[in-house]
């Protein structure tokens, strides 16, 4: 047993009901503490990611993880494509652990975990291991068992966990993994040091854009009264709002018992439209970027049959998504890199305040366990 | 205009009160009609699937498509991996369109449509095309825009399909890429002689289990009229049977309006199990396998916690799987190789019986369109 060295000032509410709305508003002072680790503000460059593995060779990376930590995963994917030009593969890790995945000798394998000791995301670790694949893991506890079975570890510094439901971990892990995708940019040639400085800058400004997405408190608390009266909502979103729509349906289920589910917007057609009426709210995560016009298109076709919309967007895009709107949170217009992290701020609060509304047991949702170290 | 070339016999719905029963129904058939193209029973070999593409030496494989199918090219990534050790990735085509994939230089990328005119999926053809991918399209209408874009297709022969909800489509889909993954294990020296002709008489047997599977309708019919009363329904399942589930919740979703959600059974700790209680009936795919013990423990935690559970799985799946059970579908012990293929049955009649017990056009669910030619 090691006793946490955490202060008191970390583990109780302050002047929140509840640890979730502390760690939900910690937020931009935790990943504040992240990326003050991972990025140096004098030069705009990164540092502190020397890993074992040539990120310039790497022919391909594994991310396997569960939950809330696998939507990082799959976010992740989205900027390692993006700014490093390297194929991806996430994975849920009771899923991967089991499916002798065919794997690149040499290649490399990331798991996240809050707690570093989730039972299947450990089991995976161990299969890539012995297929001859090098180890990170982005963990929020570096004593765990997930980082002392790693060959390298990028530590997220949220700071204890203590809602069941994952926030303040979520978006630290995300800007981890946003620096790590830049750094293996960089090593194959693809982030340039202008770029990079760019990149730096623009990862400076999430803290206090996370703090301006978190001025709609009290607006999302007031329209949650009406969502928590839903019985079903689904979430949509396109490229890396797609995982931040299936986060948001996660954290919904886990606190509030209302059934969400997260699906890519252009899958809307294909099925889960037949579920639309008047009773569905459908929360559409969509400020404006190269995927808007799509996005509020399949957001059309959902008004149009009756369905209510909750848009969270920036000022310019809830001005062009036209008529019709049940409601519409503000989030500030910011990078794409950064979006996602901005954006799982809305989705957050939402579900905090509806579960509130509801007088569900917040930090401790009925059938869950902060850390799942079994299968 | 081309006037279609198909009997009336294929387009009126039989003794059927729907086109989907009938189309359910059919499949032993045209499973069949599927295998007689592809698998010589005469010798157990497979053939007619030479493609303008070396298996041998394939890096990766892409596989792209949307809804059911996509969830068929989910199943085919467990086939490929297990019988052809090569690394598969498969994406939305919604969201892989847009996503700047890197993809290797000689990689394979597989297109799945039922109508071949799936917009999404024919923009993911262009995009692989303009990266180097040799392009094999799995249609069941060889004069569609996605065949006359490949470089091969594989054709199914389920014939036409008037529902709008997928069924044999899809079991046709899965049938020819099982064979294709079993071609692939061949050209890749996974698969020897004795391996492929165990592998095809498998195959051939799948038309018979279906037949058996099919056995099961009365009582399904009879459970459905309680399942008709749920407002929210989960599928779980691992493995092969992930995306079986995910096919079971869109079904039912599709034509019954109840919001179903499929999950990898081991992600239910991870939130979803918060949504259990003795209203939200849970549907269990679980036959006999080397997964069995580990889905069984996860239903068995839904059994704790009040959930309503409908185990579908062998008898001696059944008979191990314990106390409190709300209701069992049986489907016979199958070789691994076909068992999602002979799953997909019982899940099909789940949400036709449901749909029909509550009421809904079955055939013609509402804001739903039967090929989805626009984004």
């Amino acid at each position: 047993i090691r006793i946490a060295d955490v202060s008191a000032a970390l583990v109780d509410k302050g002047n929140h009901r509840h640890f979730m709305a502390k760690e939900i508003f910690e937020q931009p002072e935790v990943i504040g503490h992240t990326l003050s680790e991972y990025v140096n503000p004098l030069d705009d460059t990164i540092r502190n990611t020397d890993l074992p593995v040539d990120l310039a060779s790497v022919p391909r990376i594994t991310i396997v993880a569960c939950g809330t930590a696998y939507y990082a995963g799959l976010v992740a994917k989205y900027w390692f494509e993006r700014y490093a030009r390297v194929s991806v593969e996430v994975d849920i890790a009771s899923e991967f652990r089991y499916r002798d995945a065919a794997l690149t000798e040499g290649g490399l394998a990331i798991f996240i975990s809050q707690s570093g000791e989730t039972a299947d995301t450990l089991a995976a670790l161990q299969y890539c291991r012995a297929q001859g694949q090098k180890i990170l893991s982005v963990v929020n506890v570096t004593e765990s068992s997930i980082a002392r079975a790693s060959d390298a570890i990028l530590p997220t510094f949220a700071g204890p966990e203590i809602g069941v439901a994952s926030t303040k971990a979520f978006t630290c892990q995300l800007t981890t993994l946003a620096v790590l995708a830049i750094r293996t940019g960089i090593a194959r040639g693809a982030v340039d040091k202008t770029d990079e400085a760019r990149l730096v800058r623009t990862l400076m400004e999430i803290p206090r854009h996370v703090a301006e997405a978190l001025a709609s408190d009290e607006h999302i608390q007031t329209l949650s009264a009406d969502l928590a009266k839903a019985r079903d909502v689904l979430y949509l979103g396109r490229g890396h709002n797609y995982p931040i729509a299936l986060e948001g349906a996660l954290k919904l289920k886990e606190i509030s018992y209302i059934h969400a589910e997260g699906y890519a917007a252009g899958e809307l057609k294909h099925g889960p439209i037949a579920l639309i009426d008047e009773e569905v709210p459908v929360v559409v995560i969509s400020p404006v970027d190269e995927l808007f016009d799509k996005t509020i298109s399949n957001m059309q076709e959902v008004i149009a049959r009756g369905g209510r919309v909750v848009l969270i967007s920036d000022k310019a895009g809830i001005a062009r998504a036209g008529d019709g709107l049940w409601a519409e949170i503000e989030v500030p217009p910011v990078d794409p890199l950064i979006a996602p992290i901005v954006n799982a701020i809305p989705v957050q609060l939402l579900a905090y305040h509806t579960a509130v509304s509801k007088g569900t047991d917040v930090d401790q949702p009925r059938n869950l366990a902060k850390s799942v170290t079994v299968e």
